[in-house]
């Protein structure tokens, strides 16, 4: 069994690749990403990979081997994909058309887990999205990511690749530093006041979002590799499921956790870019298809909280009036 | 007023032509296509050129002279697409994008009228499909418009362009000869009875299907090319009305109008591919959005077909026995 993740380096995929392995000890596993963490570039468990997904030759090396299982979590994040429009487009579509069309050429039709987004939709936020909901993408990173899904699906049926597209929520909360996603600052919110450091948030308090966690993530992108085509159906696509919640109930949760003090270091700092993205997605979703299919997301914000702070050995004082 | 028609070799696209001169006579046409009707190529009333859409540098040539308009009719259909899925992609995608790039590039905004499909839409048959229901095309053509569609809303939010996709239905009864489009019968089964020749329709009779006229569907082009942008919100896509009509029904209103000895030249005989593609595409829609921006289609079977007759000048003998 010959495995590839594309975007290995990034937190999700180094998890996802450290996880992997612990369930698929057998498993010939290549890591590929510009960049990686250095525990990774020198794990001699792995392959690892230094390259841009951009460049087309880096997608023919890396599909020679014909893995037979590919996890592809490369993208130019929300935010850099509406500033940067062509970077976005070069990589979260054109890259991903091509490693489809390598797939296509190769003929030996590996399982792809996609690592697509509930950006994909957008516009009226008080809608239920389903998996029969139009994408409405109000960014270019939501609608780069709808048009691999809907070249997912047709490389798919017809035999070429054997794809399934995880439509992720918003990742919360991601360890390390903020991004160029637009979403960042739902990780900060969090992260930032549990190391002593302010955060701010662009939006009004009572804003929804959909989340979900690395642990919850990771875990899913596990389960997508082991399902069978036949339970996922014609549409490949999966609306994983999240939680919805308020920027204030997170703030609240972090200060049930973590104390008042902590929860102080949050405050309100309106963006009109952010806002301008981020208050089109919508954040209510009914996702029977993935529980069905047994797709799993947190119980409630607070063990979200708990288990980063275990996750990251962050110490707590409750007591720190 | 300098307006560039793309695809105006084909049957819809010449009538769009001629009937858009007609409202607009001050403006100045260059049609674009791999052939062209005579009548056409020789009118001096247009500036003519032949060339193949699929080949970059085309485009580049076309849009020097920056068109404040451009009707993009140009596309592989569903059957040859399906069949050669390289060019499909080629002409249907990867041009679709290069005319998108090209225009962002020169940075006039022009404004587009895109030939998009009922065809994106797939699956379950039964449901009611509005702007509002996700694409899931059963065929590569289908993904392939649903692709286009997704850039031209993503272009024009960016101010690259000022599109509007209209989805077109079946359009029925078209003159000359069967395509490759894998709707061709629902012509067929028409026109060829009333040149005193066979038909015949590869699905059972009662099977439905969304049509719509080509005088409908040349006024709704025109109409789609004046509408203000304002008026068509954010998702500049729209399903033009239509007619859900059985092929019985069809042969039925053949027979009212042209008599029983024409009808008699239809036969059924099943074709699984045709059927593979044609029967998932759902034939009922709600076009509030259409109707409330003017957008029009026949009265009925009958009217569609008394039009064809008299456009094409057929002479129906009712006393044939």
């Amino acid at each position: 069994m010959h495995v590839l993740i594309i975007g290995a380096g990034g937190f999700i995929g180094s998890r996802l690749a450290t996880e992997y392995r612990q369930e698929n000890p057998s498993a010939s596993i290549t890591l590929f990403d510009l960049h990686f963490p250095e525990k990774l570039r020198e794990d001699p468990g792995f392959t690892v990979i230094t390259g841009n997904f951009g460049e087309p030759k880096w997608i023919d090396q890396l599909l020679e081997s014909k893995p037979d299982l590919i996890f592809h979590l490369a993208a130019v994040v929300s935010g850099e994909a509406e500033k940067n429009f062509e970077l976005g487009m070069d990589v979260n579509l054109r890259a991903s058309l091509r490693l489809l069309e390598k797939c296509r050429e190769l003929g030996h039709q590996p399982r792809i887990v996609f690592a697509s987004s509930c950006g994909i939709f957008g516009g009226d936020v008080r809608q239920i999205i389903t998996e029969d909901t139009a994408p409405k993408p109000r960014s270019s990173y939501g609608t780069q990511k709808a048009i691999v899904d809907l070249l997912m699906n047709d490389y798919s049926r017809r035999g070429f690749v054997d794809a399934r597209c995880l439509r992720l929520p918003t990742i919360t909360v991601r360890p390390g530093k903020p991004n160029a996603a637009t979403s960042s600052f739902l990780s900060s919110i969090i992260r930032e006041p549990l190391n002593g450091q302010e955060a701010s948030y662009p939006v009004n308090p009572d804003a929804e979002f959909w989340i979900l966690s690395p642990r919850q993530v990771v875990r899913n992108f596990i389960h997508a590799a082991s399902l069978d085509a036949k339970l996922i159906g014609a549409d490949r696509c999966i609306n994983l499921p999240g939680l919805t919640v308020s920027v204030q109930h997170m703030i609240d949760c972090l200060q049930k956790v973590a104390g008042v003090k902590t929860a102080r270091r949050i405050r309100h700092e309106p963006d009109a870019f952010l806002q301008s993205i981020v208050l089109t997605w919508p954040p209510h979703f009914n996702t029977r298809k993935a529980d069905q299919l047994g797709f799993t997301a947190d119980r409630d914000v607070e063990e979200i909280i708990q288990n980063y702070i275990r996750e990251e050995n962050i110490q707590i004082d409750l007591h720190e009036s």
